[in-house]
């Protein structure tokens, strides 16, 4: 009994990508060579772009590699093939050679490094749009030239914890502003990790001495705000 | 062979939680009982709202069900418990009768609805700000009366399609101003779905007809934003 949920996940997550390549659905055949834009995996960051693309009436070809994924997608309406983007000739058949901007929102981290690796050798004009899991996810993709990332979770993290501020009582301006500030300093942080990716314990004392940094940041602020209070009230 | 990465998964994902809980690690006593957040689930997302707290210093307590994680976070200087938010005990024990605020990043849904109806039955004080997973996730935590709630990936998607935009050559101005629109339109949707939602049908109705009334927004902006031009013109 203990087996059955998993003789299900071995067979959507393992057994049916390898076995049954050969009589499983084929890729798709994409005939739309016009698009300006390629959107690489069409799950929730992927679909939101494409919303945001057809508003605009920008054409562009969608791409996903879950058969179960593409068929609920088409169900609502929107046309989107089923592929695998790190391959170079489902890249070859979605008008890679012709497109302007590649938006790579597959969530798996290992294949969107795959086809950003792809991409950057085989179609290096294109501009390269990410979304990265994590923080090692986004310096993998640093590192390959993508042209613009974004962590998934991030920017909405940023607006849990600034709305967390002011549901503690925090004004809406000094939320705001505590955000912008974190996010600078999270930012720089990023590149810092980057370099020194590779030794934990430098990785350990540099999120610490992070970690006081942003601290320090508000204290000096607050001193030099009420600094400034004193001699506004001096004057 | 084949098997093998698949024993792996089912020792961490099924008989980990089942088979080892009489003898794994008891769940961590708290002992900070003056902090005025509680920080459920801290991974990608906790993580970020914990360092914007602990900024501005101010006092919370962090609770994360999962072993692993709490070992990392704590190799990197942060104050974790270890606990499952999802039960009443350790809720009381971390101090939730005397709290303010208590954000829900649990990534797991069905873990975060448990701990939101939990929280809303015993510490009905509690301000809830909750990350969603998804639209589904979303609607069942409106239903539960949370407060505040963002779902995790959405706001990262909008900035993707917003330099997407960019990037094919939109202005910063005309990009910004697209993302708005789109945003205020898909926040009204989810209100839409939340009350059809039992119905695919409609739910499918509605999707394509907010697609199409998406595209007429801009049609109709283009439109009047031509005739202004043209009486400026003729003016």
């Amino acid at each position: 009994m203990i087996v059955s949920p998993l003789l299900m996940s071995l067979h959507t997550t393992v057994i049916e990508p390898r076995l049954t390549r050969s009589q499983a659905r084929e890729f798709d055949r994409v005939d739309s060579q016009d698009s300006r834009v390629i959107v690489a995996g069409f799950g929730r960051v992927g679909q939101i772009v494409g919303r945001v693309l057809r508003m605009r009436r920008i054409p562009f070809t969608a791409l996903e590699s879950s058969v179960a994924q593409v068929d609920v997608v088409r169900r609502f309406g929107t046309k989107v093939y089923y592929g695998d983007a790190s391959r170079l000739e489902v890249l070859q058949a979605a008008g890679a050679a012709r497109a302007e901007v590649f938006v790579l929102a597959v969530e798996d981290v290992e294949a969107s490094v795959r086809t950003a690796e792809l991409v950057r050798r085989h179609f290096p004009h294109l501009k390269i749009m990410a979304r990265a899991r994590n923080r090692q996810h986004a310096i993998r993709l640093m590192d390959l030239g993508v042209r613009y990332l974004i962590r998934e979770t991030y920017l909405s993290s940023l607006d849990l914890a600034q709305h967390t501020l002011e549901a503690l009582g925090l004004t809406h301006n000094d939320a705001v502003e505590s955000i912008r500030r974190f996010d600078v300093h999270d930012r720089k942080q990023l590149h810092v990790q980057r370099e020194i990716r590779d030794d934990e314990q430098k990785l350990i004392q540099s999120t610490q001495q992070a970690a006081r940094e942003l601290e320090q940041l508000f204290e000096s602020d607050t001193e030099s705000t009420q600094a400034q209070q004193r001699r506004a009230e001096a004057s």
